[in-house]
């Protein structure tokens, strides 16, 4: 099998592309896209589901949020949800075959590959979907101390006590080191 | 202070409402609502949660989704997340005061609180949101075997696996016996 790599650059530019053939247990979907194909770079992890065709991306019904579902994401390890962000059919089919979780930010009305500033990414380990289709849960292992913008491990840190939001944990980074400006 | 216990009937008429005083944690929120209030029906484990007054409920931004907000519902023993469904504001406040998971729903557009139909109730032991405040993650005890519809434990019983969405675990339940025709 003859195979080209091409690595497109919407990664931050400063980003190393690691390509480690030993780690990659799906290869590149030869059957399902022929033996060459656009390739962005490899997940840190695999866990067997790099080819995503057509198939499992219209099986999902992103019809009843207009084009998006949400995905929630939760440590493969502990088991704490960390965040829920949205995927249109393009953020579900990066998120796949890059092994990286990428959403669509309907605040920035844009495609977010989750860590692009912050490099706090999250490999993804495994994507399940819920009887209705309209939802994802991905397990990840989440680089970095946290994966919320204000410096906590989960954006979940905030805890309902008698009536008012509590913050309930400490933080684990200083937002404005890793966000700046931003 | 005077109780007074009104039971509302949206519960199934054949619903046992069975009232324990020593159960409840955060009693009847009578600095927030009065003395007297309509109350459906106690929490089987209550968190202190119980008083969700108007505060509460306007710090969470329903205005991105046209009024819901999705609802991460996870065990709390287990840490598996069991569904995603999505509440208004009415049926947070109805979620929180009454300690049973209940949600919007978005095909029969009214509220459902779950278990309705199966007995499958989902006990609230703990609310969280997000730092956007556009999400929750309910911990919560189900009732029951399962709380998915085509009678698994969790909605999320599909995981992706080499291009595809495979079934990977086995029904808990007989949905059509818990269902019937519905």
């Amino acid at each position: 099998m003859r195979v080209s790599l091409r690595v497109s650059c919407w990664l931050p530019a400063a980003f190393t592309v690691i390509i480690t053939i030993t780690g990659w247990a799906g290869g590149l979907c030869a059957s399902e896209y022929g033996e060459t194909q656009d390739f962005k770079w490899p997940a840190a992890q695999t866990a067997g589901f790099f080819c995503a065709g057509a198939n499992v991306v219209m099986e999902l019904d992103f019809g009843k949020l207009d084009g998006l579902i949400p995905a929630v994401i939760q440590d493969h390890a502990t088991g704490r949800v960390l965040m829920v962000g949205f995927m249109n059919e393009e953020a579900f089919r990066l998120t796949v075959q890059t092994g990286f979780a990428t959403f669509f930010s309907r605040s920035r009305n844009k495609l977010w590959l989750k860590g692009e500033s912050s490099g706090h990414r999250l490999v993804v380990k495994k994507i399940q979907t819920d009887c209705d289709a309209d939802c994802v849960l991905v397990e990840v292992e989440a680089l970095g101390p946290g994966v919320c913008h204000e410096g906590y491990q989960s954006c979940f840190f905030r805890t309902l006590d008698n009536g008012s939001w509590a913050v309930t944990e400490a933080r684990q980074y200083d937002p404005k080191e890793v966000y700046g400006g931003k």
